[in-house]
């Protein structure tokens, strides 16, 4: 399937496949009223999608109990070939203490130091394009 | 300069000649009253950002006269070495003839067809960090 701009349409199947082949993507929030984005490493977990943050950063605060986007994408700079995927859910904090030992075991490792809590962004609706060869 | 998390603070005239060595970026703005983003083609224009998009296009009605932000990284996956850097500013179409001609000679090559309208970001706050060896 293609949409109105002649990108390939990826189901939801091909989207998941494909947010665990990338390591890195970034998150879209609110910040004051204003739209924000940072890049993060993530994991898929549970439905979800893992990433790390400090308890007190701009980012944790911003995110509690947000609706958020994720993107994560691999394209040729040169010939534009490739694919995105965005998944927008909503946000929150993994502290229950049934699900924190499995979700410590599956997030990424994290870049920098002091990023001790884990943010899950359940999967709620997942979009895909894959653009081939520029005619 | 160093943030809270460690990451070292870029400052604007550093951002602007990152901006200029990546083709690709992603555009972050509201849809339907949800955070949205797309990876698009882009160029440094006059104190801007240009990218192109369809006339009627999702993104055309959603950026018209928006705030928006912009993305731009490049990050080591293994690693996490790397840096990105975000703008925030207002999006607009590129119609005054008195421009467009110097606009489209400045714009980016479209990845599809059917890409004929010149978006405009002005870039307002731009900001950027750099990881480095992560200890």
């Amino acid at each position: 399937m293609f949409d109105a701009a002649g990108l390939e349409v990826l189901d939801r199947a091909e989207c998941l496949e494909l947010l665990k082949t990338v390591p890195v993507g970034r998150i879209v929030f609110t910040d004051q009223a204003l739209p924000a984005v940072l890049p993060v490493n993530y994991s898929v977990w549970d439905g979800s999608l893992l990433i790390r943050s400090g308890a007190g950063g701009k980012l944790a605060v911003a995110i509690r109990n947000a609706v958020v986007a994720f993107e994560v994408d691999e394209i040729d700079r040169d010939s534009g070939k490739g694919w995105s995927v965005v998944v927008v859910g909503r946000s929150g904090v993994v502290d229950h203490p049934a699900e924190l030992a499995a979700a410590e075991e599956a997030a990424p490792r994290s870049w920098v130091s002091g990023r001790d809590r884990l943010i899950r962004i359940v999967i709620g609706s997942i979009s895909g394009r894959r653009v081939g060869e520029v005619p």
